[in-house]
């Protein structure tokens, strides 16, 4: 649900000059704030607008839209642009037009109606309105029990907007150039054929074994693992849950945890056993309780830069993570994706590395660091697991897509993956200090944060009784977006948390956005010492 | 598994001069067929040997290999050659060496041993051989309820040899430079930064817009539809497999049926009900008493040239399941990955476009027509389904990868697939005609098979007491290799079936293919007849 709720930040036209009471109010009695500098149409951004309106209930079912030519008029647009929007409406079900009346609200999308009744239906049949449908098919029922996901809550923005939303890399990084040479490459090559061809499972042989030997250069690989491409880490986590989990499993994580992999394991009836995470990763004793107590079938940890929290586990913690779960036979499945992002200190051995009795199996991508809209990451694990991982991605969709398997592995074996890493690493560098920097000149008092040494993300703690959550709203009239923490609890609510995500922002939009932050924070803050009140003693 | 056992049939060395006993006997005690001619390093063939060897069991743990010079001797290779093969098969556990002895079979991979006990274990430890590993991660216990996927069967074949295996198209026919025109054109977009961040769970929204409105003008899309693409048609039978089905369902399913769609669901511990197909597809009366007997959650049915049937359900058919479907209450999947490989006759409406009632998903895909190595599909359906398809695409790897959609978009917009489409279907005709022509002449009196009016399969049944499966490895020791029924039965073993993939094939080897085949099976049926003896009565 997450990139479906970015993708809606990203793309929806409000500008970040919205007025404020815009995001209240039905934009009927309001001017919608349209851009005509986008690169979004009109037309789509009135639907836009129109279409959130209804989905949020605050457009009713009946209610009559105004005119096509009442409407331009009203705001000033072309009414062929207004007559495309209503006309993309009535096509996604939202309006349906009636001749010489005007459209109309036809309500909710299908799946947020209650299901009609056969009773209702019978009774609807003999009043007269048209054939029965027989028993026709109840998605609402069906889709009861599947996974719902997590819910969107972030009004819409603008491009505009200053987001600490996603946990990716910049576009305006991408070294297209670059890019477009290794795609060149790989049209050129002998084996262009074999790459458009049905492939393997396992991954395209020459990366694949490209990452295998690098692996095993490295120290990471033993004599008895294999290695898996997959469609980066989120399919590496799928296929392994599949492969070893099923409902009713309890599978130990962190508290706060990537919500990939919350909604995944949910979403499959597993249990989740949070184990919290402090400034150094996982709470040691509380895994080991976690280990003993609740006996879960697998352990999901992140070594470097945790999402959300940025937090690195040390050494020690490495080992001593080990060796807890290996005196309870408990699997470890190490998420790397940001191992590679470290602007500071020295790279420390991963789990996988330290584990010479074959219980950790380590995902890593090349999403962060390279092009995330290529699906490519891996797992190196025992062979056993692999194997077993290969027939579930057989099942999942056969292979990962081969033409950008070779043009990644192109762009690794032409050291381009280097020399864009490096340009990564400095501006890494560059936005995180820029984002420590402006935590501590504009949040308030009481305001908590961690210091990362790398990754995209850093993890503010607001002063009680500050809840993130209910001030995003308002951070978001203004302009700036983030999560709050809840998005990433486990069973620890963390009312104050939200995460910052530092990497697609330059340093100086960091500096806005946090400046405003600070100032509507700090602002929540005065107004909770002035409201408050001791309470009195109950009598 | 279907796929890896075809890679192995693909990419393994042996010529197909094949001496006779080699598949039988352990190579050690044989020369092996290896092909200095091959693109295939003469170290990794020589590793694929003796891997096979061990894996199969024919080499036992313990057993030792000759020496690097001895073996480079008898084979008349360079003795860096052995050593490179023999250090492969160390790198992947199968032998170890020991300084001054020689290098020995470790034994089969970890996944095939039983597991070691712990009082084992701690026998062996007490015994002074190393510390006692703790609770060592016990893979094979722990995987051992996860999916196994099917065996792979089928002994490796040369690059020579002639595959009826695989329902993919031939890599000859590929478009290669109008392949690459479509990849300069995405180069050069001005949405290419776009394209490589990270994308929507439903899809590039250029290509999900482009699809959809294509559907819209076919009259194939309602207004409560909507679209999400997935990884190929196998994504999208996932994605419907994770949404709607729990461990215990039935899935209602056509019996012979496509070997991936079998995976998928047992893998998730979904039932089959088998259906029969015939020469009409499914069996509709046995469809009705499925329905109302075992009251599937699903029905996935193929309307088009079946895989591996080849059948294609007629109109009336296709209205009277419908209304079957309906009646139950029973939602349809309408797998349409061949449709657009109609090599004579007239298309016929798909079953979504008859559906009034909102209970048909439909899933189409460019693999069988373009690039399978661009795992590259969708699915078309009520928009609640699509909501929470898309919620499991989250789960399951984020998005389809933007780069393949991307070219895949441009290669259909610049109209360059519908030139393609119309090479394909002029090249399957004639292999369709070929392959049905060399039926004709070379299968022995009663044998019968299919005539497909498109697709990639025909499907054949040996007069009996022929055995498909039984017959295989004399095929593919002359040479020839065919799917036999197994691999597609549900609960109607039917030993004299074969499935027939021609499209990979040009028609003079399908000719020959068949021919050989043809020679094979009527010298069984011959045997067959000389040794019939009637069975004594049982006294």
């Amino acid at each position: 649900m997450l990139c479906y709720q970015m993708r809606i930040l990203a793309t929806s036209p409000s500008g970040i000059n919205l007025p404020a009471n815009m995001v209240c109010f039905g934009w009927m009695h309001q001017t919608p704030a349209l851009n005509s500098n986008s690169e979004i149409p009109l037309y789509r951004q009135l639907f836009e607008h129109i279409a959130l309106q209804i989905r949020s209930g605050e457009l009713a079912q009946g209610e009559r839209l105004p005119a096509t030519r009442e409407l331009a008029g009203q705001l000033g647009l072309n009414r062929t642009t207004v007559s495309a929007a209503y006309e993309l409406l009535e096509t996604e079900g939202l309006i349906s037009g009636q001749v010489g009346r005007g459209s109309f609200v036809t309500g909710l999308p299908p799946e947020s109606r209650a299901p009609e009744s056969l009773q209702h239906a019978a009774a609807r049949d003999r009043a007269g309105h048209g054939p029965a449908p027989l028993a026709r098919v109840n998605w609402h029922s069906l889709l009861q029990r599947g996974d719902q996901g997590l819910s969107a809550q972030a009004a819409p923005m603008g491009r505009d907007a200053i987001s600490f939303v996603m946990s990716r890399p910049s576009r305006e990084l991408f070294p297209l150039d670059d890019f477009r040479a290794s795609c060149e490459a790989v049209l050129t090559r002998h084996d262009l054929a074999d790459i458009l061809q049905l492939g393997s499972p396992s991954g395209y042989e020459p990366l694949r074994r490209y990452l295998l030997d690098g692996a095993r250069a490295q120290g990471l690989a033993t004599a008895g693992d294999d290695l898996i491409v997959t469609n980066g880490c989120q399919q590496a986590l799928d296929l392994i849950a599949r492969t070893l989990l099923r409902t009713g499993d309890v599978v130990a994580v962190e508290d706060p945890v990537y919500p990939g992999l919350k909604s995944l394991l949910t979403g499959m009836g597993v249990q989740l056993a949070g184990i919290p995470v402090g400034a150094d990763g996982i709470d040691l004793p509380q895994l080991e309780r976690v280990l003993s107590r609740e006996r879960p079938r697998l352990l999901v940890v992140t070594s470097n830069f945790q999402n959300p929290t940025g937090a690195t586990l040390p050494l020690a913690s490495r080992r001593a993570l080990l060796h807890a779960a290996r005196s309870a036979g408990v699997p470890v499945v190490e998420n790397d994706a940001y191992g590679e992002l470290r602007y500071e200190g020295e790279p420390l051995a991963a789990i996988k590395q330290l584990d010479d009795q074959s219980g950790t199996v380590l995902l890593r991508s090349f999403s962060k660091v390279s092009f995330p809209g290529l699906r490519v990451g891996w797992a190196l694990g025992p062979k056993a697991l692999i194997d077993r991982m290969r027939h579930a991605k057989e099942s999942s969709d056969l292979h990962t897509d081969q033409l950008s398997q070779a043009v990644l592995l192109e762009f690794a074996e032409s050291g381009r993956l280097a020399a864009h890493r490096a340009c990564m690493l400095e501006a890494g560098a560059t936005r995180l200090g820029a984002t420590l920097e402006a935590c501590r000149e504009h949040l308030p008092p009481g305001a908590r944060w961690t210091r990362p040494q790398g990754g995209m993300n850093v993890w503010v703690r607001l002063p009680e009784p500050l809840d993130a959550a209910q001030l995003l709203p308002r951070a978001q009239k203004e302009g700036v977006a983030y999560l709050p923490g809840r998005y990433f609890a486990v069973s620890r609510q963390d009312a104050g948390a939200l995460r910052l995500s530092f990497a697609g922002l330059p340093p100086e939009r960091i500096r806005q956005g946090l400046a405003i932050l600070g100032r509507i924070f700090a602002g929540e803050v005065e107004a909770a010492s002035l409201n408050f009140e001791p309470a009195p003693a109950m009598v």
